[in-house]
């Protein structure tokens, strides 16, 4: 048995960057950025109105109110004709380029016009209102950096400076195997001794959640021919194959032989984790990887939360893929006995006012109970030298995906209940 | 001017609630659930193994070691045939069902077996290491509630009691416009006083980002035609009209002549903020919604991360839709003059340790400046009352969609070059 630690630097290690491609900038949210972005402009690339109003010399309205005679309309999208020379103003869009010869612009809502005269009525400094040429970004700056996880403020970036094809990271591609002769589909009503397959669904959710397209293979039964044909067509045609189910003691056998024969080697077996403990990571000759993990639902998701995502973004080339872990203040005490670190479902609220996270524990019934980790926005980690964390003592949490999505109504519910 | 607050009211007060639709559970991760969903079975629906082991008679093994013999192997999916009597015991793997007559599961790492003999090592407690039927949930609770955003856990949750089709809030149709002479396809070099076109692009990530697929119906000109083009087939086709730029004094005119041939109201013009004060947010005869964004790149994001993800989210179904609002410590002066709260790029960071929330402005030029906005992770608020906050201020701030993704390289450049 190793620690998280260890397991998560053996997987770092055996897990290949895959090759960079290039894809439309309007498909690259959520891509991992693996070139340097430079401008081919200076940003503004020329002096440009902030406002809409009067572009002037700032020495001409220092004792207002003033007449200046407008010579000209500068729209945005419009190149100025003419220089501003003492006495005049040309009137300009938010957006447009300042003509020559005018050091500042007066906002319209200061102004008077009259015909071809207009009266501002207050005085400008030098330079207000104009965003001079290259103040944002010189030509030949840097904008965007490799190993940026791109998101809308930076695909505007990339619009802006011209890069309409990006050089990202590739995602992986995910298989998914639920292993298991209880499983039946979602469909169908379970027969005595038979439960519904949710890992299988659960994981493609998953890695649509880390931005990953994954296909599901569907349901190995227990037998070495089941197993046999559908990790191998996993491995056939997937960086990672996922599998759920089949590491506990009474099945890994089977597994671990399957695996053997089709020449991949397993490098972790167990790790000092709870829920979570029995999850295999192993390596094919070709270089791609099998995660076999537990197969109660909550291990399942856990245990991909915590390993396999980070292997997904080492793939697509993050140097120190990690898991966020903030903190929040405990509001219950929360439990969990012996040596391994446990992460337990918990809902941290957001306090009105003063902002505090507030972490509440969900009360489950362990590994098994998917409706309890359902009412979960975070993963609550009681550390391995403790039995306990009390109420108000500090406590690390991963956030999930749905950290700031979902809605307050239940927690509210639960502490009620609890 | 109106006031924020003002403003998210009009916007929720209009804005309609879509009709459900029933998908298929593979794809509802990220909407809103709009029905409540009760088990359709007892959870465990029978007495489960959480260990591989034997099933046994707790008070049999009271005095350890024990032997008893052995008389049936229950792999998970099989129904246990035999009821286990006094000295008897049945081997069982996890999640399989526990048979009659036993009181609690030995883990198998406990016991010696020899044919047909299993020593057991150490006692038990009654109930130890099985999950008792319907301990997690009885038949007919509920186990997700109409208003739940659906994540990974849900999904699981849903195909655990059976639930394949879901009824959810529609996610409204978005069209996006572009608007402005200057503008340019980013794939295109801009000549004098043009700008390649960014905010179509970004809005486009940004409804992504919020889980809706937009059409981005490309750029009007400043003209009336080529406006009421676009705007009409907009307002055709879509239940939210994005408009970026158009609103601004010297363009508003125009748009607003064109909103009004075409039956729009305009129930917004002007909201006290920074940046985004003209923003105008109109309904139009049929209830479609229409946003105009302020032109300016970092303006329409903002503005879109405040007002138009809340439509979406009301649109879905969410009773009470909200941004997000946490707290960090500034870490340097953050000043904002004038009366008008403001939203300023800032990146937040996840101080290793205490996990504590540590907010830095990015050094900025203002709302042109997307290079700047997108080294952000979070908009940090400057109170309408306050023109700056102070280094060790506590600071409130909306979370960017990257808010727990963006790697952290680019934030310690920032901060040395500060």
């Amino acid at each position: 048995m190793i620690s998280i630690e260890q397991a998560l630097a053996i997987i770092l290690e055996n897990t290949p960057v895959l090759a960079a491609e290039e894809i439309d900038f309007t498909l690259a949210t959520g891509h991992l950025l693996r070139e340097d972005i430079v401008s081919d402009l200076d940003l503004p690339p020329f002096p440009r109105s902030a406002v809409d109003g009067y572009a002037l010399r700032a020495k001409d309205v220092m004792t207002p109110p003033e007449k200046l005679r407008v010579i000209e309309t500068i729209p945005a999208g419009k190149f100025p004709e003419r220089s501003v020379g003492p006495g005049e103003a040309s009137q300009i869009m938010t957006g447009a380029p300042v003509p020559k010869g005018a050091d500042a612009v007066q906002m319209v809502e200061r102004t008077q016009v009259n015909r071809d005269l207009v009266e501002v009525l207050a005085s400008v400094q030098q330079r207000q209102n104009i965003a001079q040429q290259g103040s944002e970004v010189h030509i030949n700056d840097m904008v965007l950096r490799a190993g940026t996880r791109l998101d809308p403020p930076a695909i505007a970036v990339a619009a802006t400076v011209g890069r309409t094809r990006l050089l990202v990271g590739r995602k992986p591609h995910v298989s998914i195997i639920a292993t298991g002769d209880e499983l039946v589909h979602p469909a169908t009503r379970p027969q005595a001794g038979q439960i519904r397959n949710s890992n299988g669904f659960s994981l493609l959710a998953q890695c649509a959640g880390a931005g990953v397209m994954a296909s599901y293979l569907g349901v190995a039964k227990d037998t070495e021919s089941s197993l046999t044909q559908l990790i191998g067509q996993g491995l056939d045609k997937s960086d990672v194959l996922l599998l759920s189910g089949g590491v506990s003691m009474g099945r890994f056998d089977l597994v671990e032989d399957v695996l053997n024969h089709l020449d991949v080697s397993c490098l972790i077996k167990k790790i000092a984790l709870k829920p979570g403990k029995p999850m295999v990571f192993a390596v094919a000759k070709n270089g791609n990887l099998v995660f076999g993990l537990p197969g109660n639902p909550v291990s399942t998701m856990v245990t991909f939360e915590l390993f396999v995502r980070t292997a997904i973004a080492r793939m697509e080339g993050a140097e120190k893929p990690v898991r966020p872990l903030l903190q929040a203040k405990l509001q219950r005490k929360l439990v969990s006995k012996g040596s391994r670190r446990a992460y337990l479902p918990g809902w941290v609220q957001i306090r009105e006012g003063d902002g505090a996270l507030l972490a509440f524990p969900v009360p489950t019934r362990g590994s098994g109970d998917i409706v309890a980790f359902s009412k979960a926005n975070a993963l609550l980690i009681v550390p391995e030298q403790s039995d306990y964390l009390d109420s108000n003592d500090p406590v690390a949490f991963h956030p999930l995906d749905s950290f700031l999505a979902k809605e307050d109504r239940w927690a509210m519910e639960k502490l009620q209940n609890a």
